[in-house]
């Protein structure tokens, strides 16, 4: 999806596959490598429904995987033909891994709120949706408002997309996700759904108890489960998902009407309505 | 060490601080990263006679860590103004990240010989070494020659460099290498001391019975670095050091008699001399 980003926003400008290819390569790799370092640090067993790599293989081939696709990309970044390209990729890794390290300082904290969230997964998700967005339009050319408008859309499906994840971790069927579901709550990352149901005072209580429990048993995660999927905590993310959409849709009125601008918004109705 | 090579190196051609500046940055910033990323892999305790990262902080905020070096690194090396050397430092990250899956892959072979070893550890140790002598060397103009002589005293420090290292991690005296010894044998890495040992046929058979274990007692471990130091493996691998710093050294002949030069010379001895 990433790459795909990349290329589709530069079709609006002076397209160049030659120039966005070591772009929309690089960003991919650079998200593979991620994948992988975090099913390390999540000790995650399964994703796209197949053995992660940490479980086939340890930690070790992971931790050393993980690090050959970051030189890979490295490889990448060099044939970019812009420094100020190659400058942005290299300060959004570093926010990248900054939101990371924030994540796993604020986990089984209950006390988070929603512009805490929002800062975290920005870093998290969306910086990198919307810096694939934004290296199209600028490899190609875009002037300021092009760049704005492909920035704002990639940083609104990052954010979308994210709160997605976070749902289907509590509402989703596991064969179908292809991961088990739980997985935040039982890592102590607490995610928009949580931070909604946590407002209602009829569980309040014994949910955050359950979600600040460093150990859980898979009983307490299955409760946990449980009461936020009966508060309103899923259908008040939802909204706030169509909101985003909506916005990154909206965001594309401008630009001319050509066949990359309907797969844009196929995309963006994609991340609102996906499954998996 | 390794940003002083740069540096030093710059010093026999056009030497530009500005230049060598953002590569010796990002080399020893890589460095770091690969330490850190190791400790994870191989859940070192200490290093430098203080807790690991990993010991003190756990998986996550390691591997969150490394990856936060990397991409200090990657923002460096796009300020690197030659494109050249950037792809030449994305290759020896790859080269490296190889060599570690490598190591991995033989490890608890004992069949191994001294060619594949020497293969392992330049790209574990050497490959870096010789990047900073021969980055510093090109960044200031310097010819073929020039190149080729820092390069190759950096290979040869390198190699000698890490022998040292597989020596100290049986010989050492673990209050002054700041770690634990024998961490070899417990890993199944078969360094230069065990090849040599191994040779010896009054203790081949339980050493590489020893070597070959999968999971290792205490004094399983104690008996197989018992054993390599009663065999001529130390001695062996200690001539094979010197036979590099000999190289290392002689190689500078050609250059100018300025400090540098002597600096260069003083490393190489310390690195054939060092107890930590």
């Amino acid at each position: 999806m990433r790459p795909g980003f990349t290329l589709l926003a530069g079709k609006f400008f002076d397209y160049s596959f030659e120039k966005l290819l070591p772009i929309a390569v690089a960003l991919e790799i650079i998200h593979m490598a991620t994948l992988v370092h975090d099913d390390v640090v999540d000790a995650s067993l399964t994703r796209r429904g197949k053995p992660t790599l940490v479980a086939s293989w340890g930690n070790e081939i992971s931790v050393a995987t993980g690090d050959y696709l970051l030189a890979k990309a490295l490889e990448q970044i060099i044939k970019i033909d812009d420094k100020n390209l190659s400058a942005i990729i290299a300060k959004v890794c570093v926010d990248m891994c900054q939101g990371e390290i924030y994540q796993i300082k604020y986990s089984y904290d209950v006390k988070q709120n929603f512009k805490q969230y929002l800062y975290r997964i920005n870093r998290k998700t969306a910086l990198l949706f919307s810096l694939c967005c934004k290296l199209g339009a600028m490899a190609c050319n875009a002037d300021k408002r092009g760049i704005w408008i492909m920035k704002t859309y990639g940083h609104c499906l990052g954010i979308a997309f994210q709160i997605v994840d976070d749902i289907l971790d509590i509402t989703a069927d596991p064969k179908i996700l292809g991961k088990p579901v739980g997985s935040d709550v039982r890592q102590g990352i607490i995610t928009l759904p949580m931070i909604f149901a946590l407002q209602d005072p009829n569980i309040a209580e014994r949910l955050s108890k359950l979600l600040a429990l460093d150990r859980k048993t898979e009983e307490q995660v299955q409760e946990a489960v449980d009461l936020i999927k009966q508060s309103d905590g899923i259908a008040k993310s939802n909204d706030i998902v169509q909101k985003y959409i909506k916005k990154g849709i909206k965001n594309l009125s401008e630009l001319p009407d050509i066949p990359a601008k309907d797969a844009l918004i196929e995309l963006a109705e994609f991340v609102g309505k996906r499954t998996y």
